[in-house]
């Protein structure tokens, strides 16, 4: 499906599209953010988490599902993906009764693979990253008997563009559209939807600044690979934006936004906490944006944040909420000498107890430190109100322990959130 | 406002009710539950996790509140409880402009007591449960100047009361509704609503096994206390339930169900993975129920569980989902001997990877421990893709180490559910 001229989407291709999927996908709500009564913004969630599987892709598939004719149909499709597109075509083709081979890396979640397998799909795990799997896909493919499905699929993208779709008819007054891009299929889609049905809506994208590869690509014109660092917002990371995604996009998008780690772990505890909803790194990504201060400029405006997905296993979202814990100075992980007469403990104990912070784990290590041979140094990890309260607990330690040792997820002012 | 004969709740009231608090609470979604094509019953969520402080409370709080004359309004109210009803009231009061105190039990994490008080709520954290936050309140309040709000007051009751109504409305064709039981008020509001709405619908409660005070008042003939042991339904732990609840109850409820703690934490993590929503262990009690199989005679029926609450602290949930992995088979805690020559740890890490399990923990003692001098033993968690697969490395891992220990949240086959 390499085109040699990129494919530009249209939005008579989302209409189509529109009225192929609608009996097989779910209309997901679009709700006011509970966080917007805290920040300068009107911010409205699209939960298209709350897919049967998931995410948006499972729009995109379905769309590529019911174009195939009755032969490709029986072959089956071959999906490379890093999650949600193999979720979403598993659950699709079992559906529809198309045979699919999942192209797995071989560090998906077990959960994952389990779940895609449940679903009937023929599970392949293979390489690091989603374009390993798509290297698999073709060479296992030689004789193109088979589709293979990417995000950068025409069909696959004007599938997508049904968010924007919904969004523009859920929310008329919608004055901007914040959209996480992953390849870009999804920002691609859509742009070409809002912008059609309402020019003055603004569109923009954002990813995780560990893979800026949207970024790269505007500023080269072209779209460039990036390396792939894992970060939180795993569902992100592809090395280089689509082909036709990136034609689609060029020149058009009003601005792309490059999120910090540390605010996409910070939306993720956000989402759960203030919205009860599960969003995975990548879904909150647009979110994360927002609560960065990326955007000033649409302050006071109604801002639509998609929310691209929810597939993150559970042990990886109990991870991201520690991260998220100690990046909002809610958790503190600190290591002070404790010395070896009968008080020793109890000061310690006792100070942390006075600031009202709640201890999570405590350890102690002899052996391998650098410190007087009359003392044992105490690792610990304590749950405290806010940054308010963290900071002071910091302050109180720095004055009984001058060599207290703060872990790297230390509270810093200038992360410092309403 | 302990009354001498206890308070019978009437549809009437709540009807009021229903009027009183329309425009200051969310209808939430009744929403299919995508568990249902893995079980043989229709269920259905009724989701009040997302009223904007979490949970179904507020509706009985601002029912209480909009009663109030202006006298009563500007004095203030005090509302002993373990979190909910704290945060529904800080919420209301912020709203309505009406001042409370919101009285806490000691334990509570610091992030709700946190909220309360960002919502501009006079916080006291006094004692261990509910029932001490209400002596306290008592004795605070001994000229009886302000008024002390439970959820066993009847006007809290009625506007609880407003979820049947909803849930009727919504489905009308609800063969059955399913309602997690802290003092029963929710119980007690939801029966009288749905039973008079709609006579053939069958109303079931749901408590923890660990604080059984509404079976155990049921089998007494009236309320009585219980030990209350922390649990992860924590939400529930009232040691008796209310006077006026259980008036109402008495004699009319169709079953009452107890369930198990492990139930709740796999109910937690179903929640959070397939229907992507935060919900707290209270408040996914009755779907835990079903999945238990205590239902046996809803087969192929439509049952409504309520989702009463998504008032998790972070901390809490992340332990949680641990608990649930745990019982689920997904994470697995073993101990083996580890001989002290070069290949001891090569061979064990093999054994893991041949059955495809991720090491998430590894750690190791050598001197408190019962074996040979010449072994090291080593503690491993790790994280499997399923049940069956759990099951297999654990016959691997018996064959290889006749001497290995399992953690306590050993895979069972008795727990296997679908």
């Amino acid at each position: 499906m390499e085109p040699e001229r990129p494919h530009v989407l249209t939005f008579n291709e989302i209409k189509q599209a529109a009225e192929r999927i609608e009996d097989g996908i779910i209309h997901t709500p679009l709700c006011e953010a509970k966080i917007s009564k805290y920040m300068d913004y009107n911010i409205y969630l699209k939960c298209d988490n709350l897919q049967y599987t998931g995410s948006c892709s499972e729009r995109g598939i379905r769309n590529a599902f019911v174009a195939l004719n009755d032969e490709m149909s029986e072959r089956g499709v071959i999906v490379p993906s890093n999650g949600n597109m193999a979720l979403g075509a598993a659950y699709q083709g079992h559906l529809l009764n198309i045979p699919v081979t999942a192209v797995l890396p071989e560090r998906c979640p077990p959960s994952l693979s389990q779940r895609c397998a449940e679903l009937g799909a023929h599970v392949v795990l293979v390489g690091e990253t989603v374009e390993d799997a798509v290297c698999y896909a073709n060479k296992t493919n030689r004789d193109g008997s088979q589709i293979i499905l990417t995000s950068d699929d025409p069909l696959v993208m004007a599938g997508l563009g049904t968010v924007g779709v919904e969004i523009i008819t859920q929310l008329p007054e919608t004055d901007a559209v914040i959209v996480p891009v992953a390849s870009g299929g999804l920002l691609a889609a859509t742009l070409v939807a809002c912008k059609k049905l309402k020019c003055t809506c603004l569109v923009y994208g954002a990813e995780c600044a560990k893979v800026p590869k949207m970024m790269k690509a505007l500023q080269s014109g072209y779209p460039v690979s990036v390396p792939v660092i894992p970060n939180i917002a795993q569902g992100l990371s592809s090395a280089v934006v689509g082909e036709n995604a990136f034609a689609t996009i060029k020149g058009r998008l009003d601005r792309m936004l490059v999120v910090d780690e540390a605010y996409i772990a910070r939306a993720v505890i956000n989402v759960l906490e203030r919205e009860r909803l599960v969003a995975d790194g990548a879904g909150v990504c647009a979110l994360a944006a927002v609560m960065q201060g990326l955007v000033p400029e649409l302050r006071g405006k109604r801002a639509v944040c998609v929310i691209s997905g929810g597939n993150i296993d559970s042990g990886r979202l109990s991870r991201t909420i520690h991260r998220g814990l100690g990046v909002s100075g809610r958790l503190m992980r600190f290591a002070v000498p404790v010395p070896d007469h009968c008080k020793g403990l109890e000061v310690l104990a006792e100070a942390i107890a006075d600031k009202r912070a709640v201890i999570k784990s405590f350890g102690t290590e002899q052996i391998w430190v650098h410190s007087d041979i009359g003392s044992t140094w105490a690792n610990v990890v304590v749950e405290t109100a806010n940054e308010e309260n963290a900071l002071a607990l910091k302050e109180h330690l720095r004055n009984l322990y001058p060599t207290v040792k703060f872990a790297v997820f230390d509270v810093d002012e200038k992360h410092k959130m309403r």
